[in-house]
């Protein structure tokens, strides 16, 4: 399944150059936030627009959406058409998993329109809907034949969202032992300018790792999830963005490393200093932190959790040196108490 | 996307084959029909019974279907998770999506229990679900890891289903050059133990059509719809099997073939013998014919159709020799109604 690379543009290429049998499903609130978009948007002769967020990925709503999808783009030809996914990550989880099923598969292009789709999300292929008890767990590996990164979109989101998307960024560099690192280190704090200019290296990391695992078989692309155990129950209980959880993710993760001796001092030196120059003050944080038993209710429902109470968790021994080892339920609730992170 | 090829069984195999994160998920009705099965099937520590029938299909049922499922296997380890496919075309169809978007796709193992299912659905991996206004408008390609034919199950059927899958035997008969085709014209008709005989001709035939495309892309996968344009008109229609419509529609192709010069005298005696020795009676057919009108809202919402009115239609120059060619609406009715399939 070859990863496509992502291409980089100034602005959004004129319309036609998706064809004529190109639907576009369009994130509704960009149309106030861009300007001309509803003008670019009129050239598609088929256009869906949705409201971003969870509720669009709700397993229960799709059938509803794919009639109507059904619909508008009833004179396309099946053989020809691709959907253009415009948004950020729950419209390209939404449109990337429709692609895979219309019709049996149509083409697909992703233009992100938020860092962290940017970053993330819109590479590697994973598409994913919700059911009631579990986050994607409704998905395909499904790359984009294309995905467009557009300077004026994404440098155009208020500046608060960059600082958002600190932890992926500082994830990525975490996973990697290229050259761009040690540049990436000496930049003093995450803004839109600094976003664009490390877009292409965390990409390529990114799907490097993606080429040797693509469909999640072994545990190489488990690294990926590094910070995010206890991200994603930070994410829902303190609902706060998943790049500020993922950060504070990845310092629970390189502290646990470094008290296992999993890492070594210099490293976990030079680790901690990224991770705290780049990200905000944790003080919000604190004054949240949720209950034992909510934390515990919240690991438990993790998709990444093995039997038995087991837990993947990806440790880290050195920049690019990820660690995949099975934790156990207590261990995970221990350390996090340890680290301050649950009510005491 | 290698196609596995199938395995040829006396009997079912230990449940222990399928391992220790298998679900089954099998037609209820097959608990009345095939004994043993109630303790066969309670060896599966997680199991899904569902009623067959093209309702499995709705796509707005999928939500509550999948909730239930995820909870049976909730104890099953998703790496290495199987689903196990028991029952006929719709059960295979609902199973091989439902594997393939659950947690991004795991382990499938078909076991076909009606002809039809035996013979083409469960092989090539094409899955489906329906929306309103089109069957298999929501599908992937998911080719299962294996297809179990169990000779105890596919003989227990009533000898009047053997009978029903006549049309798509002949269907690959047709499409094949193969030596198998010149013994299969020899038999008289088609019983239980003569398709059991040509089932590995058959599946090998269609599966090597499928191995040239198979996503679809060219005409070639295209060719296994001969005789499927009239014939999905004729199931709706008329409420008659699949496998009885196709047989309909495999002598509209060959005599619109013959019509057009595409195919000589000499394959078209051969391939009308073939037809009409193997098929039942007509009768039935002749007193239930749709209306003009109701004939073209049918072509209409077939899949197949391309833009502007334009159909795909697959004719045949020879035994193994298809034919893909552009057809009008208009020349497709124009043609029904010469040959009687309209009523006047």
């Amino acid at each position: 399944m070859p990863q496509a690379q992502p291409q980089f543009l100034n602005t959004l290429p004129h319309f036609q150059y998706f064809g004529e049998d190109a639907l576009l499903i369009c994130d509704l609130k960009l149309l106030k936030l861009i300007p001309d978009l509803q003008n670019w948007a009129a050239g598609f002769s088929a256009k869906y627009f949705v409201e971003a967020g969870e509720e669009l990925k709700n397993l229960h709503q799709f059938p509803s959406h794919f009639e109507k999808i059904l619909k508008v783009s009833q004179n396309l030809n099946p053989r020809n058409m691709v959907i253009v996914a415009m948004g950020g990550g729950s419209v390209g989880d939404f449109a990337g998993f429709l692609a895979s099923v219309f019709k049996r598969g149509v083409r697909l292009i992703h233009i992100p329109t938020t860092w962290l789709a940017a970053l993330d999300s819109s590479h590697g292929g994973k598409t994913a809907l919700n059911v009631r008890h579990g986050k994607n767990q409704v998905g395909t590996f499904y790359p984009a034949e294309q995905t467009l990164l557009v300077k004026k979109i994404l440098i155009s989101q208020p500046a608060s969202r960059a600082q958002e998307a600190a932890g992926e960024l500082i994830k990525i560099a975490l996973l990697s032992e290229d050259k761009w690192v040690s540049r990436f280190e000496k930049t003093l704090s995450i803004t839109p300018e600094v976003l664009w200019k490390y877009l292409p290296p965390a990409i390529h990391e990114k799907l490097k790792i993606v080429a040797q695992d693509p469909f999640e078989k072994t545990n190489i692309r488990q690294t990926l999830n590094l910070g995010h155990t206890l991200g994603h129950v930070l994410e829902t209980a303190l609902k706060i963005p998943h790049g500020t959880a993922v950060a504070h993710g990845l310092k629970f993760s390189v502290h646990w490393s470094f008290k296992r001796r999993i890492m070594q001092q210099p490293a976990f030196t030079r680790a901690m200093n990224l991770i705290e120059k780049k990200t905000a003050d944790p003080a919000t944080l604190l004054s949240l932190r949720p209950s034992s038993q909510r934390f515990r209710s919240l690991l438990i429902h993790d998709k990444k959790k093995q039997a038995q109470d087991q837990f993947n968790f990806i440790f880290i021994r050195d920049f690019g040196k990820p660690l995949c080892a099975l934790v156990t339920l207590d261990e995970l609730l221990t350390e996090a108490h340890q680290q301050g992170f649950i009510k005491k």
